[in-house]
């Protein structure tokens, strides 16, 4: 069995945004090696999400609505994380709707993608370095 | 390590629809051959999703309700992504609530479960082929 | 590849509530001898969750509060689910929101975390023995 690791860095300007970041996680399957196996693609940071769906705009536009309307980042006071002096408890919430992390099959050397399916990074609290883990492993 | 891929394919009659497809996972299982490992299972559209909850129809009943509370069909033009001609955007947000995808582990031969998890495909989408894949790593 | 597989139990004396699990997860790695793979834990039943977030207590607070906004426990009689004689329908729902599993990457011989990343197990129908599932492989 082999395994691969990789750290993808980002610094997204505004305090939400997505990243679709597909092309360097095949990237990183390839540098692996690994024909056969799983790779595991995961925030390292628990006010940001990776997910798996389209990349289209328009649909990018409705999830931003979408989780504000479930977890609206103001009034501030709502949250009792707040009360710590940070202002990102909606982040916190909002993460867990797109979630941590995807497992995505490697097959004959390559993401073994559905017509569509495209890996994004969900920024949820930004400004600033944050980090998402690749690790991938088979033979 | 040895690895198993399996592809399951649906057609659901209606937009939207819950399979129990915990058989045709076992199933895989048994032709992989592998004793120790991890099972993902997970959806290859992004309108669909792959969960693992209870085989109670009045609970699937309640998801269905519940979901369309979160992220209502209509009006089809409140979603940005509906303005590229499709009507689904709904379906894109309801699949990242119940998820894309699980990972099953695989001892002593089995899907390793406690006593009432089922695996099911979450169709959001429906009235067309449509695939689940399971790949299977392991020993 | 070797793999190691663990139970971990639990008895939560309220309805709800949220455990940090990653001291026992880190000692199951330890237990494994693995030092490159990916560590599974998950809930084994179907009104629990497992997930990775922040161990602060006004954030749990926070998650109870929106939980209980998304899917109210009460009125009983709403949720079909609960015609069965059960009254934990909202537990399923909730166990969604935050997920069944995590996958971890294990590297060197430890969880591979980002700077706050702490497991927990999230308990929505407690007043009972249950458990949780740790599967390492790797080598």
């Amino acid at each position: 069995m082999n395994s691969y690791r990789k750290e993808l860095w980002f610094n997204i300007p505004s305090r939400r945004g997505f990243v679709n970041i597909t092309p360097e996680v095949k990237l990183a399957v390839r540098e692996s090696g690994i024909h056969e196996g799983l790779c595991l693609v995961n925030a390292m940071h628990i006010t940001a999400s990776v997910f798996i769906n389209d990349d289209e705009s328009g649909l990018h536009h409705d999830y931003e609505e979408w989780l504000e309307g479930l977890a609206p980042h103001e009034p501030l006071d709502k949250y009792w994380h707040n009360r710590t002096g940070e202002d990102n408890a909606d982040a916190h919430l909002k993460r867990q709707v797109l979630g941590r992390e995807v497992v995505v099959a490697v097959s004959q050397g390559r993401l073994d993608f559905g017509p569509w399916e495209q890996i994004f990074y969900g920024e949820f609290d930004g400004r600033r370095r944050k980090r998402v883990l690749v690790k991938i492993i088979g033979e």
